[in-house]
């Protein structure tokens, strides 16, 4: 028998989750036949409800760690939603951590790991080029989610297991829709500059299509964010695009590299009283909510943000189990056509 | 003298904090005399760049933490961000906890103080209504961070401290301003149910504000997100306002109790051909940066987020410290007016 939640006893009682965490903790503001209503179908269901039994029993759980790289990322917040129902479902307790992007994720993950109970680490983000010798110290199964092609090319894929979409594959995809719609001069908001990072892969992408379609390559073309702010940022994308506006170069489109920067950039166009897409079309990447509610919704490649956390915890709980060595696993992405592309006039 | 970080070192060299990590890691990606250049001024500077190190030391150090309700919310993000650096500057580590919105804080809580090294917590999100007998249990300090007047009022007051906005007062005071504007017919979206939650608290600061003007409350005009998804969400702003337009009940403003609300609830009126402000004016909460760079640019209430997180946990070690035993601070927001808002016809 599946383990019994307190949202199934809310949709039995076709009342709010809240609603029967009131019941349970006796809290004065709910009416008593409501009350009485769900605490008998907690009872027919055998439910426990006793929150600090459960999490007795978790504080001496073994436990898994996330380490997130740019946690103002509402793609991470996504993914850890799931990683964190999958995790406790595992009757496993969660350690989610904030790597600054300029930290070094192994030495907090080799931090982490000296905690006993710790059986498995993710890494959500980031890019990454330590070294085999490196990497080696890190004695528990690990699995790199959503960088899984960002890595160096010289470390034994043996060492780690992945889980990512193809960036430089997809964002090859997003470029050729643009040149479809007749676009040549295609501006770039690119965020990293590291080489095998997710900023790159996507510029190589970029570049790959120009390549492709016979169309040259032009470096003034290519922006990147500024360093003095958090690089995947609708203010770092705002101001980026306004820099590309005043230097007067010429472009029909912008690609940014990320849904928070193409949000930014709208907002540099649109002040600057161009039309998006009539004056200019702009396409983002990863897929989430503020694009798809923006005024003009936003053109992206979606990313299957809950299939890749579902698998990540699946083959890390199979690594912890034994049952798997280590894996990398591709996840094809979506573009989503939306408002803010459209023809090159 | 002050402690320098990796971010002096880049400031002082002129280039980007990635590219010392670089250097310091031994990266391949990096030009020699660059890393040359970068390792003479970390010499002369004193700084000590073994993360390793440094971490060694932290993970034997006393630790406080942060439960969040809500993680999603981009408003906390920035307020763990102020904490975190703060927290490492005393040498503390901080765990980080993220508690579903129907479980209950204080049992989390309970769970956390069993790990020996936690000297403080931070509360960050969510509404409280749980006994004196159970925070009595509560043996570390802790502090109500962003929901401080949003508590039962038969809590002695004693028994915790409290950094916060004035919710009731400072919801009073947009709905003022929207009313100065001429509008009467003002719909309001409410994300929360429970007394003495944020949520109603801003609900009775729109009643207060009516009544001061005259204007008789109106119940139909009050919707109540759906429970069925996250509360404070673009798509449940978005829904929200779709279900209130086609109800076709009268309004010329909307009052979203969250910036998130306030952008589902936007591109709802687009989509049903309202322009904003010319047909409905919207206003939010919050002064999150999607409203900033929204089309158009939404009103706000902009909670001083960096202050409040300051003041936060400068109180905490205050009070870990004995210097100080409980304290109640309430900050003033600020009304930021900007385009999504306008005279009624």
């Amino acid at each position: 028998m599946p383990e019994i939640t307190i949202k199934d006893i809310a949709k039995q009682c076709g009342v709010g989750v809240s609603t029967v965490s009131r019941a349970i903790n006796n809290h004065p503001d709910i009416n008593q036949e409501t009350k009485n209503m769900i605490m008998e179908v907690i009872k027919s269901t055998g439910f426990v409800p006793n929150n600090s039994a459960r999490n007795l029993k978790r504080i001496d759980a073994k436990s898994i760690a996330v380490l997130v790289k740019g946690i103002t990322n509402p793609l991470f917040s996504d993914m850890i939603k799931v990683i964190e129902e999958e995790t406790q479902k595992k009757k496993y307790s969660l350690v989610l951590k904030h790597v600054e992007y300029y930290e070094d994720e192994v030495d907090v993950a080799l931090e982490l790991v000296k905690e006993k109970r710790l059986r498995g680490i993710i890494f959500l983000g980031g890019y990454f080029f330590h070294s085999e010798e490196k990497i080696a110290n890190l004695t528990v199964p690990y699995i790199f989610s959503t960088i899984g092609m960002a890595m160096s090319e010289n470390i034994n894929r043996a060492l780690y297991s992945s889980v990512a979409v193809d960036d430089r594959k997809e964002s090859h995809g997003m470029t050729s829709y643009l040149m479809g719609l007749g676009h040549k001069a295609i501006a770039i908001l690119s965020a990293e500059s590291e080489s095998n990072s997710i900023g790159q892969l996507r510029l190589e992408g970029y570049k790959d299509a120009l390549l492709e379609a016979g169309i040259p390559f032009d470096e003034k073309l290519v922006r990147q964010v500024e360093d003095d702010i958090e690089h995947y940022s609708m203010e770092n994308g705002y101001r980026t695009m306004k820099k590309l506006i005043e230097s007067g170069e010429k472009f029909t489109a912008v690609y940014a590299t990320a849904d928070m920067l193409a949000v930014g950039a709208c907002r540099a166009l649109l002040e600057a009283g161009m039309r998006i897409p009539q004056d200019v079309s702009v396409a983002g990447y990863d897929g989430i909510d503020v694009g798809k509610y923006y005024n003009p919704a936003i053109t992206t490649i979606k990313q299957p943000v809950r299939e890749m956390a579902e698998t990540t915890i699946k083959l890390l709980f199979d690594i912890i189990a034994g049952r798997k060595s280590y894996e990398h696993i591709v996840f094809p992405a979506k573009l989503v056509v939306r408002e803010s592309t459209g023809p090159a006039e």
